[in-house]
């Protein structure tokens, strides 16, 4: 058993999801600001990959104080669990993810990270350790759900949403479409990786909606099976 | 003067228009397929780079028999004239855009093309020579407009299309974006070259229309004048 598996990502019309030289842009507006803060909100924990901790140094907490409250009177943290998918322990200890907000933080590493910089990130955080070089993201879903995380909203980058999808692990894609081109055959795109060679492979999709969200507009695709 | 200038390109969920290796990837289908074919009879021209002769060999001609029959009645050659920007003349003398369907063929190359080369494309084309290393792109979409063109379709490829927004020399995108993921940090995009690093300098657009279309999305962008 895993979780429901979602992705949400911002990119631009040229389906770029930050500059060649890696830096965060402000693709989206204060709409989609509050829509994805509510679906974290709504989230039981949110995952992002290492090279995402590294060039954006996200804090991934819920932003609204309303959203804050609805969760602590339901019971919960006031922020979902923040996951980080980090086979070697690159998280540094100084990282938001790990200062900002409330509520559990979970490091997930595969056997090839060293004792002593688990020893270190222990104290921020819950470590899993699963996979031998990278970390096996079907057994971490699955320790997941026996968490109790029934769904999980996935943040980025495009090197860990291209894992998820290879492996058929993702349920539903949401992209906000930004009224900008980047340009660059380098900048990050929303799946990156290596990518499918043979039509058989591509993941399929089921178009839910589209709809004009501030600038530029929210698609909702379900990921059919294979 | 230039022609009014629109790009179109189909790219999957992901923003890609090829695979990796750069393989031909159908996105699309049928009713993209007609749409295409119609926005191609509608137009005076259509422009592709050389990277996209080599890798796809395409013959751009319009399909449709009424649509065919509907140019040959307002006067005009059955085919849009074709252009190939390609600075060193490398479009191969077999290549089918040479060779299929009727009208004017144009090859826009650089002077660093050689003497010898042009005389042997010159038998299949037009050379139009602008630009000392590369096509200089303004120079070029004047001349067209000097011949006559008022309306050119872009198709591609991303390096091309970069270029030409770069310089602003783009007034409308229309995006189909397919129900299919293809993936990977390497695979073409709509929009490739170097791309834009500070905000400043992204193309910005307007949103104009945005419908379902076969199992995909079309979306019309205007570009906005900086
Ligand atoms: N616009 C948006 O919505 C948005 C959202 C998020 C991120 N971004 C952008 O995305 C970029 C970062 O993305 P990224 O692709 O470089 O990094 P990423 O996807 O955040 O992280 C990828 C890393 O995860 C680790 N990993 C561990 N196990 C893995 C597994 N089984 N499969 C795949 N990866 C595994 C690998 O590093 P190790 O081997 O070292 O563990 C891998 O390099 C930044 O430019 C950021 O701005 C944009
Ligand atoms: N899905 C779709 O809608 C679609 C449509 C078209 C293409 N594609 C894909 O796009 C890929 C090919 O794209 P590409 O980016 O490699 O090539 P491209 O954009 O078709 O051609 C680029 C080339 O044009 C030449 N050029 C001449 N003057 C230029 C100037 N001023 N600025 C920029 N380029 C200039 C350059 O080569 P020289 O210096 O040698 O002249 C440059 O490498 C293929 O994989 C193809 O399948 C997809």
């Amino acid at each position: 058993m895993r979780p429901f598996v979602f992705v949400n990502v911002a990119m631009s019309a040229d389906g770029k999801i930050s500059t060649a030289e890696r830096r965060q842009v402000r693709i989206s507006g204060d709409d989609d600001y509050s829509r994805v803060d509510r679906i974290k909100a709504e989230s039981d924990a949110i995952m992002v990959g290492i090279g995402t901790v590294l060039s954006d140094n996200p804090s991934l907490t819920v932003k609204s104080p309303d959203l804050r409250a609805w969760r602590r009177e339901a019971g919960k943290d006031e922020d979902p669990i923040r996951v980080v998918v980090d086979s070697r322990g690159r998280t540094p200890p100084d990282a938001d993810i790990l200062h900002r907000g409330a509520g559990k933080r979970i490091i997930a590493v595969s056997r090839a990270a060293s004792p002593e910089t688990l020893d270190v990130l222990r104290r921020y955080a819950t470590v899993i350790v699963t996979g031998d070089e990278t970390v096996d993201l079907s057994a971490l879903l699955e320790e997941l759900y026996r968490l109790g995380v029934r769904r999980l909203m996935v943040e980025g980058g495009g090197t860990l949403i291209w894992a998820l999808m290879e492996k058929g692990l993702v349920d539903e894609l949401q992209t906000f479409i930004g009224n900008i081109i980047i340009g660059g055959k380098d900048a990050p795109t929303p799946v990156d990786g290596t990518g499918s060679f043979r039509d058989e492979d591509f993941p399929r999709l089921a178009l839910i909606e589209a709809d004009r969200l501030d600038e530029g507009l929210l698609i909702r695709w379900r990921v059919k099976r294979a």
